[in-house]
């Protein structure tokens, strides 16, 4: 049943640098076309086939610390020396039209999240186990092996954040970590305080 | 990914009689066979087509009183004038085994399952609008107006306890009725304290 909804999901997914988090948006998002997929604003390079406005707005130090003293993000965060931030008014827009919004966020911009919306849906992906997102990370063949090194050390920071997120996954096959996704925000979407108003004298 | 869980759920399946639950219920267990369907006790009459140990185990009035008074039943409840109960000692094998199990109980059931099974997961089924309960009453030409009028009256009763329950799902279409419980189940495996067993380190 699609019934038109008062207010979209904020859906906050995170997990650690090779986890496979795009891939397996990529798979939600092509059964999940009604999903506003909110591209953040980041300082890093873009990799080899990121664009700028799909993969992420690319932009300056300079211009991104402008955008935090204007007070037009929802959240920012600084991981592995570069800013990482999501713009507020887009999404906003999007959730009063009652279009679900997902966030790719990592764990210090979900918890500002959770703090501004605390209605937000948060999912964590981990990998079937360190050893696989070690092999991921060095199959990527993107980064120095210090790089690398210093992704395991985050992830584990990262996993002590865990306990605060709503749901996991495990990203073990592709389709199914998305089915995993597919499956929470239509559950979500059944939650009784978000259905109230389809029932008579409730 | 169908990982052995440390503890099965205990689903709560309620809503009005003539919402069409046994249909949906139907419809799941023949995606989830996995599923353990608790088979109440009850001591009103089968309907035509009703078995014994498939429906319910029909029970005389006497034999039901033995039960509550031996603490046998999870819950119990009177409605419409019969008691209707859930056996304790097998909802709790099941569960201790990783099995998850569905009990189909009204508002007076589910409450007490609540207050002593608090991770129970609810979810309560409704028609499409109180018209079309009366339409579906109607058609299933099993009972007299003055029942039917006595269910509907009910039903009003019942709606009051709904914000009570963790989920709404609302019975148009059956196949997509049972697709949002088939969702709101596996969502409720990927509910982090469900799974932080599967990450090291947390």
């Amino acid at each position: 049943m699609k019934q038109k909804k008062a207010r979209g999901q904020l859906i906050v997914l995170s997990g650690p640098s090779g986890v496979g988090k795009s891939t397996v948006i990529s798979e939600l998002l092509s059964e999940r076309t009604d999903i506003y997929f909110s591209v953040s604003f980041t300082t890093r390079a873009p990799r080899v086939g990121e664009a700028d406005g799909v993969n992420y707005y690319f932009v300056s130090r300079d211009d991104f610390e402008g955008m935090i003293a204007r007070n037009e993000l929802l959240e920012y965060a600084e991981y592995v020396h570069n800013y990482y931030g999501t713009s507020l008014r887009l999404i906003q827009e999007k959730l009063e039209q009652g279009i679900d919004v997902l966030l790719d966020i990592e764990v210090q911009g979900a918890a500002k999240v959770r703090a501004r919306c605390p209605e937000a849906v948060l999912i964590f992906i981990v990998p079937p186990s360190f050893e696989e997102l070690s092999r991921r990370l060095h199959g990527r063949a993107t980064d120095q092996e210090e790089v690398i090194q210093g992704r395991l050390t985050k992830a584990r920071e990262e996993y002590r954040e865990i306990p605060h997120y709503d749901y996991l996954v495990v990203n073990d096959k592709v389709s199914e970590a998305a089915a995993e996704i597919t499956a929470i925000l239509m559950a979500e979407d059944c939650r009784t305080q978000n259905r109230l108003h389809l029932v008579e004298g409730v």
